[in-house]
């Protein structure tokens, strides 16, 4: 495999050394994989990059850097490879073609007939609200909004009694749009906490001559009696913490009919791979089972810190699923709530000692407890709390 | 909405009956999903039924039984709709263009270069040793297998050090023969308990003029240590039961180096919702983020009780993946291992007082046991034990 340049082998060492520059929390497999995107898509944008490889726009950047100073990565811009690292990662030919042209990979496609409604979409996401940050809102983009509607349909989910739990993209307006395209009537209500969300949803549904029911209420509440049990499909893009997928998790096993088969689409991005872990953890222990799981989904308009997309699962209710927060939530929930959204408990499976790990605590990282043993009996074995979890003695 | 004959209401009370009389754990969704198969695809045979509802063939023919003693089924054969329940699934048009054409959904498509390799997969298929049934083996499609090696193509895998643990599909001589087309060398292992299988594999690699190395090992056992944190990607198509996910997945988890990023693909197709979850669950302890997860990738030849069908996960390692059973295993393992495969222990939360629950036990689901509460303290909390997990005091 050797020629001109760096080799395999190099890269493999590089990728280590970049890693630890970065102290990045995906490994040198992280940085393989940013290699991966730039020598398949060069020349690239950080963007881009970040959305192939699945790591934040700014590590991405950290890691370009990082390769520029050892001679991977070419100092122009977009992001390429230089010409002595680009033959160790040649492959071309059938190996570069296994991502569905059609759909990109996604499995949903949308028909032209339902392409129709994109130019009034556009015209919503002109005419609505301004994102608010503070409520981690993003806007999805039309194309998203179209490719929802579709997996919607495709799941046959289209009529059945729907409740959005939060809506800034305007998914169940669109939902709206596309059903008067065949005479259908929704059943969709939208809880979110922003009224004037609500407001532009409300207006633009009385416009089009169908009802939308919109329901003021902050999730961190329990929701209203009316609500509890009502539904058979849930639809969700809360705050990326982990914090937010239990909260509105919960909340939708709240909403859902006491039923099994029941659905929740369920939008979300992880940060670290620890995080996509605890997310699915709590998935579990929901007692929900994931039916599919789609990366890169959902893009959102503006880069954003995830680099623009999210993942989408399928969710379905089994005889287990029930909410893991009935009361009200405490503590943070955004992802502006800064460090402490990131900070998860850990119970010693030994002597049930608690230890608070992420950023800015004494063990940043599980890995970092592990190493240093529990302070109280020096297990190595820890179990993650629930976040509202009460610690088992 | 109601037109001549059976509206949608009617529908809805029509599956709920027919979820009693059949005793369907999926419950009144699963008709409703089994209807909503025939609908788009009538006339259409109860296996392929089986394959869209995702529900085992012979719970579909009792489903469209009982549909047909209620005229909502008609009594020929494939199954079709009656003229008077038609119109209560009547959507088309756009609704019904969902799914990708191009890649089936499945988002990876397989390039005429690689298609080429097809015939000799063919042959490769006609040649091997049938089927033993005792060790849950059945085929995969040799449009599987262009398909799986596409899918390690789109991941970037296909030139990392892979092992298989169980390898009757021959996806490892797959591999080898797609990268025979560009020169490369592949490093694969390929460990089975399954000599006939072995000495196969072993003799076209040479055939081919590559090497695989065959390691005849029963994964009842610890991986022999030569095999332990020496691979970065596992691929497993386990026994189809709790226990036979658990313990390929421990074992895999002990075959990756230790370090985060490394890849698991896994075949699994499971039989209820609940064994659904309990899997996921297993995969959440076990320290792996599900990264993808594809409904229906992979096909088998013959029907089979799943309808010939399983999904694919994409697994990577965090920096908390550790395998659950480290030992030997002990107890069932193979779907023919009958009913004991399926039942799971659950500890009360309260008092760690343990009942079994499962089919011929006291509780044959949780929902049961919940109900009931528990027999020792009367809490309504119980958390499942892993296969081989010591219950905590
Ligand atoms: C959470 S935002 C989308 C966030 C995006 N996934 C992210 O993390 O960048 C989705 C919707 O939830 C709403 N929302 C946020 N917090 C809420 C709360 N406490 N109760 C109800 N809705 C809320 C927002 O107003 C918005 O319409
Ligand atoms: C388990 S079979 C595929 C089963 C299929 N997924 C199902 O449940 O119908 C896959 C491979 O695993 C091998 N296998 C079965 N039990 C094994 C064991 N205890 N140790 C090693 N390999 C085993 C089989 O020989 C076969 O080649």
């Amino acid at each position: 495999m050797r020629s001109s340049g760096i080799d395999r082998r190099d890269i493999a060492v590089i990728a280590a050394e970049v890693a630890t520059a970065v102290d990045l929390a995906e490994g040198p497999a992280g940085v393989l994989d940013v290699l991966r995107a730039v020598a398949r898509h060069e020349p690239i944008a950080v963007r881009d990059v970040s959305r192939h490889a699945e790591l934040p726009v700014p590590i991405v950047a950290a890691i370009c850097n990082e390769l520029r100073r050892r001679n991977v990565v070419d100092s122009q811009r977009p992001v390429r490879l230089t010409e002595s690292s680009r033959s160790a990662f040649a492959v071309g030919g059938w190996q570069d073609g296994g991502r569905c042209p059609t759909c990109d990979g996604r499995g949903i496609v949308v028909p032209a007939e339902l392409e129709a409604i994109g130019d009034e979409l556009d015209r919503l996401a002109e005419a609505m609200p301004e994102a608010k940050v503070e409520l981690d809102q993003t806007h999805c983009t039309v194309d998203t909004k179209l490719r929802r509607v579709m997996l919607m349909a495709e799941l046959g989910l289209l009529t059945k009694r729907m409740v959005f739990l939060g809506d800034d993209d305007l998914t169940s307006l669109s939902v709206a749009h596309a059903l008067s395209l065949t005479g259908e009537t929704p059943s969709i209500t939208v809880v979110d906490v922003d009224t004037d969300v609500l407001a532009f949803i409300a207006e633009q549904a009385r416009t089009l001559g169908v009802h939308i029911d919109t329901v003021e209420h902050d999730l961190v509440k329990p929701l209203p009696e009316a609500l509890l049990g009502a539904f058979e499909l849930v639809f969700t893009d809360p705050p990326y913490t982990i914090a937010g997928a239990e909260l509105f998790l919960s909340r939708a096993a709240s909403a859902l009919a006491p039923q099994i088969g029941h659905h929740i689409l369920f939008a979300f991005g992880a940060r670290r791979p620890s995080e996509t872990v605890a997310v699915q953890r709590i998935i579990g222990e929901l007692g929900l089972a994931v039916r599919s799981l789609q990366p890169n989904f959902n893009d959102y308009v503006g880069a954003g810190i995830l680099g623009g997309t999210s993942h989408m699962y399928h969710l379905r209710t089994t005889d287990e699923t029930a909410p893991l927060i009935v009361g009200e939530h405490e503590g943070p929930l955004y992802s502006a709530d800064g460090r402490a959204a990131a900070v998860r408990r850990y119970q010693c499976v030994q002597c049930k000692h608690i230890e608070p790990v992420g950023p800015g605590e004494r063990y940043p990282r599980i890995a970092d407890l592990k190493q240093a043993t529990c302070p109280q009996c020096g297990s190595e074995k820890f179990r993650p709390l629930s976040l509202n979890e009460r610690p088992k003695r």
